[in-house]
């Protein structure tokens, strides 16, 4: 049997919702040779991430680490930690990511209660709180923005209400950490986790969070040191957490100064972990933001700008990310297949009602720049065009050098 | 705050019982550039690592693929799949390794059994097969290779036990897959999970796993598909995997042609892995196990040379790692600290009722080489010497260099 060649990927530019191109000095910090488990090299990168990704979530939060799998096993993580069996969790549903919520919190064993919003709505506070009111539960774990349908959730008054309901307060920020304002302690969040192939510019596998001090309490009492590394008087936990991997407690006494051995850390994912957060602290994470949002409305403008409709409240966008309602009678998979073939550019489809009814196109990351957004837009033009579709010559174009324009 | 520097990591010759060094080819592979999650490249390189893996463990199984984690998270994939809370599972404990399969498999509600074995022996067969019917498992999930105790445990008539007593059979592999014969469908193993970071050369982050048509028929019975992308017909089963990140069932529809969306699969972890494998497989499967016999056997010698005790049973030794009795009245730590400060090698040191005994010296993927034995020999006499143990001048790499000859 023959075997296949070195990797040698085509030229891409990632426009979809994520994973999106990353940025080269992250790869280049990934090349970066090992050291040990507990080689104090190793050890104090982990403490730079730490201190890194606390400017990035804005918190003082002690516990701000890294769990070693994509973002989704992070969400796990936060709620097989926080969550016991028969616990009450609230989960507003606006999109696809909502239903994960759900699904993992029940995989948890939680008993979980659902706000339903239509997909492309926020969740109403009022909304929230009537729920609240009505199951009280231990936590309300909520996304920040459903990339399914491009809507930022606002967490303006959840801190009030979780403090009123007395329960914690989860977010899943996979979508818009560093893209999009998140204010861990001023909003009271309790539970953030992140991942790197969105907004910071980095390929998935290492997923940022950060946890406060209420919720490291809940976790701690939960916890049980493993048989094999367990010493006398170590925490054997009445309702330990069901998951050993995902387990918080041990994972905190990874990152401390005890070293406790748990996983052993993904070197080369921590490596570029490390330089998304550092490339979003050296622009400065307002500046970083404030890019994101530039070229996001040079997008909107674009799209709009070539006669197409968008999806999703529009007064609460992500930045990072458009929908863009298919055009009556267009085949949404082969206008991205032409994209992809003729282009080498990327744009995303949706999932479950939106599917085959929305592209999703994303700028985020090292992809929030003025070539990758006019380029895209122009293709796009070209691609409509040779499928029938009637669009202003330029339109996509022109609107988003207007958008730069007004903005300089 | 003034942010840190880029990471820039000094120079180390990782000797300890893994992460090793990686192979500079895997680090190259790993800075290629991220193409889409659905990109028909990258469905061809999930399809590419699944053939290469299946060559690695020596099986047709259809369902060899990557876990997205660490080695620890695929050993928690693979129990949380395979066993239902109730269950019975029999683990024989032999090292620190086969407490964390224990562990996990508590964490899956599981009953389970052991058979505790003294650190350093094998599990003989005749005591396996007295627990196997007073038990009467679903599953036996053994270590195959310890690294705690450098002992490889033997897989000849487990295969016949387990069909006698129909059960399924589990190894966790992290350690020796690779640098030691494996054969997964000869051995009957119906589940197998490793890791990059030992024999394979490569960083942590991704666990390549594999699982026979049996285990798959176990985890498809348990399979549920998320709300969010569930389609009218798809299962939803009674007994849900407690897991959502994972759950094997959704994993191999995401390595499926059906493509079904779980996690974002970790892009640049996956061409460290093909590579790893591609390095495994252009060596040759039997040259590249030759090799880590020849450079582990060679420094067996050495320490010998060095009139250093080796612990464990050395009839039944791992390839690829020796432990070494710490001499009578020698600060284990401080030696180890001073072959790192001042030789920039790390040897590595034991758990548990080994702790501050034993130190565990690796020659494995990269660092299977002449010159890394032939180095740490000369650097652990001369630091040896220097804390006042009487060690034989050149012992270490005279002995070294006739286990060379020998095999030349």
């Amino acid at each position: 049997m023959s075997l296949p060649g070195p990797i040698d990927p085509p030229a891409r530019l990632l426009m979809g919702p994520g994973p999106i191109t990353a940025d080269p000095r992250v790869l280049r910090a990934m090349s970066a040779q090992l050291v040990g488990q507990y080689d104090p090299f190793m050890t104090d990168a982990m403490n730079e991430v730490m201190g890194l990704y606390r400017q990035v979530f804005v918190t003082g939060n002690q516990q701000t680490l890294l769990i070693d799998s994509t973002a989704r096993g992070a969400i796990e993580a936060a709620l097989v930690s926080l969550l016991e069996p028969g616990d009450r969790v609230l989960v507003p549903v606006m999109g696809r990511f909502g239903h994960l919520l759900v699904e993992i919190a029940q995989r948890c064993g939680a008993e979980v209660h659902t706000v339903d919003i239509e997909w492309g709505r926020i969740a109403e506070l009022d909304v929230i709180e009537a729920a609240l009111e009505r199951v009280r539960p231990t936590l309300l774990a909520t996304v920040h923005g459903d990339t399914s349908t491009t809507v930022l959730q606002p967490f303006d008054g959840l801190k009030e209400l979780c403090e009123r309901y007395d329960c914690l307060l989860y977010a899943d920020v996979t979508a818009t950490i560093g893209g999009n304002p998140f204010l861990t302690d001023a909003w009271g969040v309790d539970a953030a986790t992140g991942g790197l192939q969105k907004c910071l510019g980095g390929p998935s596998g290492s997923a940022p969070a950060t946890f406060s001090a209420r919720a490291v309490e809940v976790i701690e009492r939960r916890k049980s040191i493993e048989a094999g590394i367990r010493a006398e008087g170590d925490a054997v936990a009445a309702h330990p957490i069901r998951s050993n991997y995902f387990d918080l407690g041990m994972i905190f006494d990874y990152w401390s100064s005890r070293r406790l051995n748990h996983h052993t850390e993904a070197t080369t994912m921590l490596y570029g972990a490390r330089e998304c957060a550092r490339l979003v602290l050296e622009e400065g994470l307002e500046a970083y933001q404030a890019r994101h949002a530039l070229h996001g409305r040079a997008m909107l403008a674009g799209v709009q700008g070539l006669g197409l409709e968008v999806f999703g409240d529009l007064e609460h966008k992500m930045a990072n990310i458009v929908g863009v309602a298919i055009p009556d009678g267009v085949d949404g998979e082969a206008v991205r297949g032409t994209m992809l073939a003729d282009f080498g550019i990327e744009i995303g489809t949706s999932f479950g009602p939106l599917a085959g009814r929305v592209w999703r196109i994303g700028t985020m990351g090292y992809n929030a720049r003025t070539d990758a957004v006019l380029t895209t837009l122009s293709a796009l033009e070209t691609v409509l065009r040779r499928v029938g579709v009637a669009v202003p010559t330029g339109g996509g174009v022109d609107a988003a050098y207007d958008a730069y324009g007004a903005a300089a």
